[in-house]
């Protein structure tokens, strides 16, 4: 993949149904609807493994045999269609995403990059064209991370980051195992779960922040993914009677917790560390009663950097106060747990400007962006050429939130973007 | 009563038996023990209506039944146990306490004022000593209020502060009611809840306090109980995705939360409050996955004071710092719910000095102090003549965690002054 790709690849728009594309999104955001009360709208609760997953996954399973892909299942429940190619034997394009959501979801986060590359096989389907090399759409297992706590997890595994053993292992909150869960569902295959390189990989997703709407943009190039840190911390203090034990013979493991979360928002207001993103999500204490001061309160961390850089420096500054709160407190003990880290990773120069390309035969603008979100692409784009097409947002691009909304017209607009540059990547000579 | 009492009273020391106090008190620690894994002591979960604390009070019943106690249960579920007097017309005097604990609790919260007056009667009965006025037990129903939401809910309702219906509509937070609750553990008695003022009460309890062991005292006779305040607050924030949001777009429930708890402490470390005692025990944010802004955040604020000005006074003060939290983050909004308020609650100068006189009779050296817990008394306070008599504590006089323990000498002490106290009001006239 060079720069000279776009030069050298055929200018070849290719038309999408729009109206087919939505009515595919919508029928998958039933499986899973629950009404919301925090938004009064109706909001998706498809987390990974679940029976609602289950019945997302046989409805794409449906959908792709429908449209003529050969199905496959790997050993991380991972769902692969295959479409083939003229020249078979040639690294295939791979288009995917995921359709697992957090527990107060939308209807497009993942979705959209599954279902638009569907949207995408049915198109080349009814125009018949045929492509040089395979065309394959993967929708990964648990990249949402939010039920066994490992974002990203099958395609982790599939690029060789992560071991299935690791995975497997992994239990949610009510200690159900990743691999029993896996097979409860029915969707633990026997496709080894390593993935062959492919010759391409490109993910459609909605941008879930505020950048494209801002510039007036439908449609964006990612030029890659920021670092990201996810860590548990448990602090371990002393239960004690709210009313009796004086304030200096307390160990407050909740007060400890409110600290971390006021410093960690000190350290993203301080500026000192370019464009970190710091959000505490999971605060719990316990025995957690009014009347007993917490012997014990857990937290997460997740913090967001572009620059690898500033995400150490944030990091460190974390660890210190953290390690400086038993001064303030005898007795405290803080524990960590690491629970995610990827480095910021940059996409291919290549496959961004065949995306670019494309949007331009198709007269679209586009501007180029980093993703703020962990995605799938990261993960595949450490074993081949990778970018990803970002679609705008409503709402100031809200995301995990029942208001997530992409209207039908940027939708179209980004799956446009995303087939026309299939095609053209399919097309490729071997370099 | 009046001060005069105790050279009215005659001076009659009551032997107790210090083996069979003590091995009551451990078989009933033997209902709902649990191996708590912060400690690594053998804790106590008894919670209220539960089936644990079924089990516990059929003990009890059954103990009062082998003193000869004459058992009624009232419409509370709270137990009494009626020991006959020579003028059986004549107010009765009441000592009692609770059998119902924290989720993770000692052996002697509340157990030591009901079994320590089962000490008594037994050795009344071994004296064969007759009283004047009858003496009654009472083992007051959910005095923690961990798993309904309201402390002293058995006795409140007893004095009139709170009604039945009141009682019977509370939830837990498994969203069980407690009347339906009461009835399915059996205890859902048919005795008027509303108790005729007795002629006295008198409770003994630990002092979960570290006062007693500083001052050097075994026994201690209490003047009051301070004010307590119990609110809960929820914040209304917004969910959105942890890794695009930019930070000035974020509604964060649980950040605003954090703020509440440091804020909390301040006011504690400023002095400007008197000995204002200040704890959040319960946090929670939801969605609470570590990768979306909390949308909701609900948390627990006790507050406690000797003073009921000073106690004012930090409401105000917490009441103006929530007010302002929707100014640093617009659209934030903040709701509380009042789940305890009692004013300072002084106990009578009479039936103090009959403890105190009881406690020189045996040769014990007594001082006077202030109640920082709640206790059943402050609500009989407000019907009848009431004091207490707190037993010294342990390891700061830790509570309400399975480190709780006052010796068996100490308790010995402390059911011998409520004992002599006993007999000598029981012996009174009218005034």
């Amino acid at each position: 993949m060079t720069d000279t790709l776009p030069t050298r690849a055929p200018s070849n728009a290719l038309a999408i149904d729009p109206d087919r594309l939505w009515a595919s999104l919508m029928e998958l955001a039933r499986i899973g609807a629950y009404d919301d009360p925090a938004t009064g709208l109706v909001g998706v609760n498809r987390q990974s493994l679940t029976d609602a997953d289950a019945e997302g996954r046989r409805l794409l399973v449906r959908w792709m045999e429908e449209a003529g892909l050969e199905v496959t299942i790997d050993e991380m429940g991972t769902i692969f269609g295959r479409r083939e190619g003229l020249e078979p034997d040639l690294a295939l394009i791979m288009a995917g995403s995921h359709i697992d959501s957090v527990a107060t979801a939308g209807a497009f986060d993942g979705c959209l990059g599954v279902l638009g590359a569907l949207e995408v096989i049915r198109s080349l389907n009814d125009a018949g064209i045929a492509t040089r090399r395979p065309i394959v759409i993967a929708a990964f297992t648990e990249e949402e991370g939010v039920r066994f706590g490992t974002d990203m997890l099958g395609s982790a595994v599939a690029a060789g980051r992560l071991t299935l053993e690791y995975a497997y292992d992994l239990v949610d909150d009510a200690g159900l195992r990743f691999g029993d869960e896996l097979e409860r569902i029915g969707f633990r295959g026997d496709r080894p779960v390593r993935l062959d390189p492919p010759h391409a990989y490109v993910e459609c997703h909605i941008e879930q922040g505020p950048v494209l709407a801002q510039e007036g943009y439908a449609v964006g190039i990612v030029t890659g993914v920021q670092a990201i840190s996810w860590q548990k911390v448990t602090l371990h203090g002393r239960a004690a009677h709210a009313g009796t034990t004086p304030t200096e013979l307390r160990i407050d493991a909740g007060l400890a917790a409110a600290q971390v979360i006021v410093h960690v928002r000190e350290m993203v207001d301080s500026g000192r560390y370019g464009r970190l993103r710091a959000t505490v999500g999971h605060v719990t204490t316990s025995p957690g009663l009014p009347s007993v001061v917490p012997d014990r309160a857990e937290l997460t961390v997740d913090l967001r950097n572009p620059d690898d850089g500033h995400m150490a420096a944030a990091e460190a500054d974390l660890a210190a106060f953290l390690d400086g709160l038993p001064a303030r407190q005898p007795g405290l003990r803080v524990e960590t747990k690491r629970m995610a880290k990827t480095r910021q990773v940059p996409f291919d120069p290549g496959v961004q400007d065949a995306a670019a390309a494309s949007a331009h035969d198709l007269g679209l603008p586009t501007m180029r962006l980093m993703s703020g979100a962990g995605h799938d692409a990261q993960e595949i784009a450490a074993i081949a050429p990778t970018a990803m097409i970002f679609v705008r947002g409503q709402h100031d691009g809200i995301s995990h939130n029942p208001r997530e909304y992409s209207t039908p017209d940027d939708c179209a607009a980004g799956i446009a973007v995303l087939g026309t540059t299939l095609l053209r990547l399919a097309e490729e000579a071997d370099a």
